[in-house]
């Protein structure tokens, strides 16, 4: 990881640590710091972290730093809220991630639906904080891109029809619908809220959205080699599960030669869109986008 | 119930009928309606709606209608998703709301976890449209508000002490916390959502502030009331549950004839507020008041 990554990730979990209510009442404070803090990649918060150093002057003002951070940490709570419900019994009934219990297994059932619930409302909350000097119209357009990236036509969508296909056999134009809405969206919603944080004009704003777009597929892609490729201790969570679900994936449909060239292809796209852009700022998101395509875990 | 009352519900519910998405993937949609569409007493939305009405010119601006629908509706889709998870086996474990089967129960658990977190997430979207005329600074106070009400220091708060209060003895000052925290802090932001929307100034803001404090509690006593006085029919859903988990209740700690004295008194106090208000529109908010303490169901 580069020297770029390095310092906004300790930023990003400093923000969160503080961020994160560990006194809310009755355990619930505690099962969202669990939940939250100390692990994970922190791709998406990295993502907003790049968006905004792409789109932003070469000297920010102190309020766009401020909301940067805050939507870098935003986006990661709505990511770390689904990652409990999604482990829960009902969903995946995973015990393992990021090689500790899930949240379910550490606080029960009840004390991870609602940990997750908090977090997801702490994401809004974070994005329109009191005497702030963030300007509303940034503050409102970053609350309606996380509900859009989120919600039923995001990433709650693409669960939906994740939920829905166990055992279906998906096209590859479906598959690439779920994914775009279940990963994808995040993805793609974070790189633009660094956008917005940023003031960003139309032109880089929609050479971003190019950007997290390919990026959001080339993710999924590689999850799915992953999953065939890698094993549970270097994942962090439990490997082959889809194979053993008889979920649809990249590899099933293109093999494992096919998606790695489909990643790759998707991989250079983003560049290309970042090459085309104008911005001149795009080495954090340049990084990232190699990051995705070559990670190990 | 009066007419001011009645044609709020109808544009409430046309208003709901129309913004939650039927045709979101996967039977996401369809579960998302089912738990919103068509039942509930919608008391959040008329206490947005009367505050706005309180608060607003004699001839608002179009936005400001707007502002005012988008936030009942937001609110009401917060109280739906709350009702959802806390009905699932893993919390209340309830087969029966509104007289209909609860959501889980039609939908499987895993759809109900999704419809609910997708519910919430729509609160935060239609409180955030594009083009809109609605001020980007109500927009953004809105969702701070609704954020603060529904979150870890709000809502869920207070369900994570109730969860953990099962079998225990609060004292009465620990009860108050848990619904101030678990009802009321929802019912209070109603009123301020309502307030904000209309562009109240502090003094108006302040007096249904007050308004709203009161008459949250109000409801819970009132709730506690009706759970030993009330048959399951009327209410919709399962009667004397709270004795039968051994949770303490008002009326476990005033006994009946002292938890009505303490609804009476903090009706009281609610009509109080608006009377020292200065406000010449508060007749919705005076019968809302005074339904939560008469309601029988």
């Amino acid at each position: 990881m580069d020297s770029w990554s390095r310092r906004q990730l300790l930023s990003v979990e400093q923000a969160l640590d503080r961020w994160v209510p560990a006194h809310a009442p009755a355990g619930l404070g505690e099962a969202m710091c669990y939940a939250v803090l100390d692990g994970g990649k922190r791709l998406r918060p990295l993502l907003v972290l790049a968006g905004l150093e792409a789109c932003a002057p070469a000297s920010p003002a102190a309020w766009m730093v401020d909301a940067g951070m805050r939507a870098a940490c935003a986006i990661e709570l709505i990511h770390a809220y689904s990652l409990v419900h999604d482990d829960m019994p009902c969903m995946d009934n995973d015990v393992l991630r990021r090689g500790k219990p899930t949240v379910h297994v550490k606080y029960g059932e009840a004390g991870a639906l609602l940990a997750g619930d908090a977090l997801q409302t702490l994401a809004f909350e974070l994005l329109t904080p009191d005497n702030t000097d963030i300007p509303a119209r940034v503050q409102a357009q970053l609350c309606s891109l996380l509900a859009r990236g989120a919600g039923h036509a995001g990433m709650a969508g693409g669960q939906a029809i994740d939920l829905s296909s166990v055992g279906v056999q998906l096209s590859l134009p479906q598959l690439r619908l779920m994914h775009r809405c279940k990963t994808g969206a995040l993805l793609e919603t974070s790189v633009q809220m660094g956008a917005v944080a940023a003031l960003a004009d139309t032109r880089a704003s929609q050479a971003l959205l190019s950007y997290g777009q390919a990026l959001g597929v080339a993710f999924q892609v590689v999850d799915d080699i992953l999953d065939v490729t890698a094993d549970s201790a270097l994942l962090g969570k439990t490997a082959g599960k889809d194979a053993d679900n008889n979920k649809p994936t990249y590899v099933s449909l293109l093999g494992l030669e096919g998606a790695r060239k489909e990643a790759a292809a998707l991989a250079g796209q983003a560049q290309q869109a970042l090459a085309d852009s104008g911005l001149v700022r795009t080495l954090a998101l340049q990084a990232l986008a190699d990051w995705v395509l070559k990670r190990q875990h």
